[in-house]
């Protein structure tokens, strides 16, 4: 039997078991929660060593088990040197809230008109299932008793509340977590019609700026015109964090970008984008502004750039007060592409504040330390080739590329595990994940298992070059 | 007798008087000190009368007396022809909090080390009590029963607590203080060996500016490089409000103003000036900045400024939030000289605010109505030049000019009764108004009222330029 053949075969039984755990309310943001957050990991340990996985075990996480439980499985590979796959998701949800805007309760699945509709059916449960679904169907297709490559997976349980324990965990079980790719299943495409795939994430630096100027208040008819004011130079210091190009005009911080290459450029220019209705998406936003040169996607998933996300200083109440503040403040923060080290950032910010500073003010830079580093595959790595055609043969269609703008724990498994990443996701915009009436495209999701199946013959296929850095 | 003898032949009887004044604590920014307030203007009233002016009577102020009272009085010069004077001060007081820092209670006048040490001494009972002993030596030393010009007193009960009900009071009573000068008592000089005049306040403008970008806050790994962000614009617009040298950029900004004469600027550079001194009041401020090409003194004195006095928005709580906000806003005042008009300013600071605001940001500048405007009497005026000659009477030795960097009721009265003002003072800047152990130095009283005295003579002697503007 082929993959496909195989996964229409079972598919009914896998949205079966999908409602079931559906149905567990494992909301990690929540303490009433948190039994269910457990109950969830059970389940999914459980399903998985029925699904032939030889190894599934709940993983205890924080210090003595404080933290919520991940699940790990594994099934190696009949060839010991087969590439090493570890498939990342998270089995818990967002909360539910506001409840009176679903159209059926939350945690009681419904399937209709295609649809799996319930908290969590497309972030994350639905397309971690998926890799289930689609390991037996590998297996089925290929005839032996084992995949083509050691499978494991990890399944986080506090992805949508910050992911805090992820870091020790990953640390404490290095080595039974050692891999040669890393997927991501928490992932997008552009649309039902428009497979794509995503190949990198931006990084994070935050920062806040402090400037003090005299001890205290003064007023500013007795001394206006000839102290420094701080929120001026406060002004001027985030001013001039632009030129006049929209670029980052901090000391080298583009030294060490990599620049987007002409074929994912163009292969983000295919991708059917209505600008108009992003920006309405955007909080109304009227314009499309940014670095000169790149295109609204570039400029948010594959461009680095500095915000500033917060700014006080001086009388904020009703009315006025005629004063020159002591202090004033802003907070930013940085948005990293590959191969940008926030550490970098940090002292690039250091040396442009004391430069900027006018006589008489005094400033002071304080980093979010460590900052999260941008994660990247290249377009022409193995690894995002054999994703790339597993997506492709899934979908029949030819699949294009995206970004992400924003970070997430993905850069982390990349860092400590020292794998390249690959999003194999079929999640959508419209499906509404952190929002009432969440839902998942059934037959999506199925494309999903097909194209995991499909990787990892791929991957085999592609064994030399995916071990390489072995 | 010549008004130096009567004056001293009379101190004692004024300093008892002044003490008496002083007992009463008219806080007027304390409701339950509003019956003190109403006590001390009878008190002046009553006082005045005796002293010989032939009108002296309480004005209740607001809507149905529901203002503090002020007292006015006046004394007609036997030539119906000779100049009208009227005298601005006020018998209200500062809160004497907080009280634990007092040498003496400040309402227990203590005479002590030549010096009258109770809250008012200076600020301004003191001030005011010395034109009505000036009042009496120059009758005495005239030889007639009238003074050489018409003099009016107008004492406020409202200064310390915000003047209110000041512009009302003016408008319904234009007639009867109709006058060709104005003198304010309530005045400073620079030190007690170095007599000094002001010359002029600085008006004010005050503005609030608020820009809109998307209708929510964003998320800015999403949106973040893409999208104008509020904070941005605003502090673009902020650090554009002056120039490299310091010079305020707004359109037409400096169209109006008077430049400082070189008479005026070589005063104000012979008075001694220890600039460090002077930093160190101003809240310990590292430096003496502002545009170029004037002296701090200058600067804080007789040239216009932007102060942005607030600014907010955005996230500014405890860590960091990767926001592209909604909105961003902030407070600004301007100090304006002679001859800017506070509408111009509103008009330039929104042409500007529209030019700036770049494309995707909408700007609101909202002005406080109707502004303050400078006030200022030229130097080489017949007003001043009469004042400054009496002031070098009384103390045998050339007086020098200063002006004031703040704004005050002074400007209503110019404005509204038409006249020019004339600061005569004796207040110094140690004499710790607003502050526990308010002083007065005795010896400075007396200067006062000898000065007020020739002041009399000075204007009656120069009638005619003094009336020209009848």
């Amino acid at each position: 039997m082929d993959v496909r053949g195989c996964i229409e075969e079972n598919s009914a039984g896998f949205f079966d078991a999908l409602s079931q755990w559906l149905a567990i309310p494992s909301i990690s943001a929540d303490p009433a929660h948190h039994g269910d957050v457990r109950r969830s990991a059970e389940w999914l340990a459980s399903y998985l060593r029925q699904a032939g996985f030889p190894v599934a075990e709940v993983l205890q996480t924080g210090a003595d088990g404080s933290g919520l439980p991940a699940v790990f499985a594994q099934w190696p590979a009949a060839d010991p040197s087969a590439p090493a796959v570890l498939v990342y998701g998270h089995h818990d949800v967002q909360p539910a809230e506001p409840l009176d805007e679903w159209d059926s309760p939350p945690f009681r699945p419904v399937q209709r008109d295609g649809q799996v509709l319930a908290r969590g059916a497309s972030d994350d449960k639905g397309q971690v299932l998926f890799h289930a679904l689609g390991a037996r169907a590998s297996l089925a297709a290929g005839g032996g008793d084992a995949p083509p490559v050691t499978l494991k997976l990890l399944i986080e349980g506090e992805e949508e509340s910050g992911s805090a324990n992820l870091p020790a965990l990953l640390e404490a079980n290095r080595e039974r977590l050692a891999c040669d790719v890393i997927v991501i299943s928490d992932a997008m495409m552009w649309a039902p019609d428009v497979p794509s795939m995503c190949t990198g994430m931006r990084g994070l630096a935050v920062a806040e700026i402090d400037l003090r100027g005299p001890d205290r208040d003064l007023h500013s008819g007795s001394f206006g015109g000839a102290v420094p004011n701080p929120l001026h130079a406060l002004a001027d210091l985030l001013a001039g964090l632009h030129d006049a190009d929209g670029r980052v005009a901090l000391p080298g911080f583009y030294d060490k970008v990599l620049p987007v290459s002409a074929g994912e450029r163009e292969m983000f220019a295919r991708l059917p984008f209505d600008e108009q209705a992003w920006l309405d998406e955007a909080g109304h936003s009227r314009a499309a502004v940014g670095e000169a040169g790149y295109s609204t996607l570039e400029r948010i998933w594959a461009r680095p750039t500095a915000e500033v996300n917060g700014m006080w200083g001086g009388y904020t109440g009703p009315g006025g007060k005629t004063i020159i503040p002591s202090r004033a403040h802003a907070k930013l923060s940085f948005r990293l592409v590959a191969n940008q080290e926030p550490a970098d950032v940090a002292a690039a910010l250091r040396e442009y504040a004391a430069q900027r500073t006018p006589p008489g003010i005094e400033a002071t830079v304080a980093f979010g330390e460590p900052g999260v580093r941008a994660c990247f595959s290249p377009v022409d790595s193995a690894a995002v080739a054999a994703a790339r055609q597993a997506m492709e043969r899934a979908f029949g269609r030819e699949v294009l590329f995206t970004r992400e703008g924003g970070s997430g724990p993905e850069a982390d498994l990349a860092a400590i595990l020292g794998a390249p990443l690959v999003f194999l996701g079929v999640g959508l915009g419209s499906d509404r994940m952190h929002a009432p009436n969440e839902k998942a495209e059934m037959a999506l999701l199925l494309k999903g298992a097909e194209a995991a199946a499909y990787l990892w013959e791929e991957l085999a296929a592609a064994a030399g070059d995916v071990t390489a850095a072995r």
